[in-house]
């Protein structure tokens, strides 16, 4: 029998808010709160555990939740007002999922080829960036993606939401640049900055070798220690009256560019 | 001499308050708000004309406003008070712009070259995805950015500061698609609308000839008028778990692929 939870003091419910809200609960418990079926459904997909379904039944049936997955899930039915104090989203579609973190550490991170294509980026801040460099990375269908020196957790509500679930489908690490660096040269890993000086065209340079794209912030760029280890610097040609893109479009048209190169194989 | 406004009740302060917040407003006065530096000096540079220009001298000098132009500026300094009220930004430069809206009607669209490539966005939504788009736009020197059936104005003071003042710099019209694409034809220009029917991979197509490249929104994509009308539809691959990318980043990686195939000319 599914159990029901109708009120918003109760304290499971206010567990579940704080990890909604603050990067700290999340952290600290290895938890996070997911939102949406699509999302869900994407979670379960990317292996990820989930430790209980949250559903409103007025907006998603117990049959919408059967179509999710075959695995045993833990269910509560929840009231509206528990529904409302847990959703973040606008379009509501009554579902929500208690998940556990995965462990994103740079030093677990493998790949299933010996010709790999990465994105790094570094410090990336605006979850709406993160989120559409998450999307790219999904349809490049990349053999990992890094952020480096991350300034927000991957779980944040916004992260989940801006990258429509692509947080869950892609294969993430995370750690410092030091860090990724040893990694990405130990591994034979070519390293493109994406970076105004001393930088090649980036549409004139090969990648079929194995490949990390490295993009910084809009706002200063990648850090020293990157443009030290740096195998060649890429800078997009701009022709116009500033001189500098979104950063998810530039990961966008550089990604792609290998793609290309490497006949989206 | 230069006036002084210190009081949010006068009547030009409430106007431009209006004009901030209401569309409507700016579509009646054809008059739009600017703020900061960078913005301000864009729209100079783009050829609008300057009505009046607002200053805050505790954060903008009148050593610094002199620097903008060699232009005679109608200037006023406002109090503290004022510029809070008329401020959108988080971050304060102290310097807001009265000016004129151009009339971007589809039928004044014209071109400096005999080939041009064009990227045209039917019904764009999020303020945000403009602004990304704009840049990308500005960046790549497209001969021309125009807007099908636009949502919104494109005076929209977050359409302003997510392109970061490109919406200044960029040869823009508007229109609705069927305008539009009698316009295209008009002008023997390819329409390639970036579909999922029928589609040829963008990177096997042919951008050299007078192109345009058509993205549609990414709830319902482009109105059948486009797919009936297009030369060639085309198809980024997508290798993930998800069939859509953020419009701004397709909107680049199209565009670059033709700016590539021209070498950058």
């Amino acid at each position: 029998m599914t159990k029901l939870i109708s009120s918003i003091q109760n304290p499971f419910i206010r567990q579940l808010v704080q990890l909604k809200d603050k990067s700290r609960e999340r952290k600290k418990s290895g938890l996070f709160l997911i939102e949406g079926i699509r999302e869900v459904s994407l979670a379960i997909k990317g292996g990820f555990e989930l430790e209980t379904i949250l559903f409103y039944p007025d907006l998603c049936s117990i049959k919408r939740l059967n179509e999710l997955t075959t695995q045993q899930l833990n269910t509560i039915e929840i009231s509206k007002e528990v529904y409302e104090k847990l959703a973040y989203r606008e379009t509501t579609e009554g579902i929500l999922a208690l998940a556990k973190s995965k462990n994103h550490d740079i030093s677990n991170l493998a790949f299933n080829t010996k010709n790999p294509l990465i994105l790094v980026a570094e410090a990336p801040e605006k979850p709406g960036n993160i989120g559409a460099i998450l999307r790219t990375a999904d349809a490049a269908n990349v053999d990992a993606v890094i952020i480096a020196n991350p300034k927000t957790d991957l779980y944040n509500p916004n992260i989940i939401r801006s990258s429509v679930g692509c947080v869950f489908t892609n294969n993430i690490a995370t750690g410092s640049t030091s860090e990724i660096i040893k990694f990405l040269k130990s591994n034979n890993i070519n390293i493109y900055c994406a970076a105004l000086q001393a930088s090649g065209e980036y549409h004139t340079q090969d990648y079929n070798k194995p490949t990390a794209i490295i993009v910084g912030t809009e706002a200063t760029g990648l850090s020293d220690e990157w443009l030290e280890n740096s195998s060649q610097n890429i800078i997009i040609p701009m022709q116009g009256e500033i001189d500098s893109m979104n950063v998810s479009v530039a990961a966008g048209i550089l990604i792609f560019e290998a793609k290309r190169q490497r006949n989206f194989k």
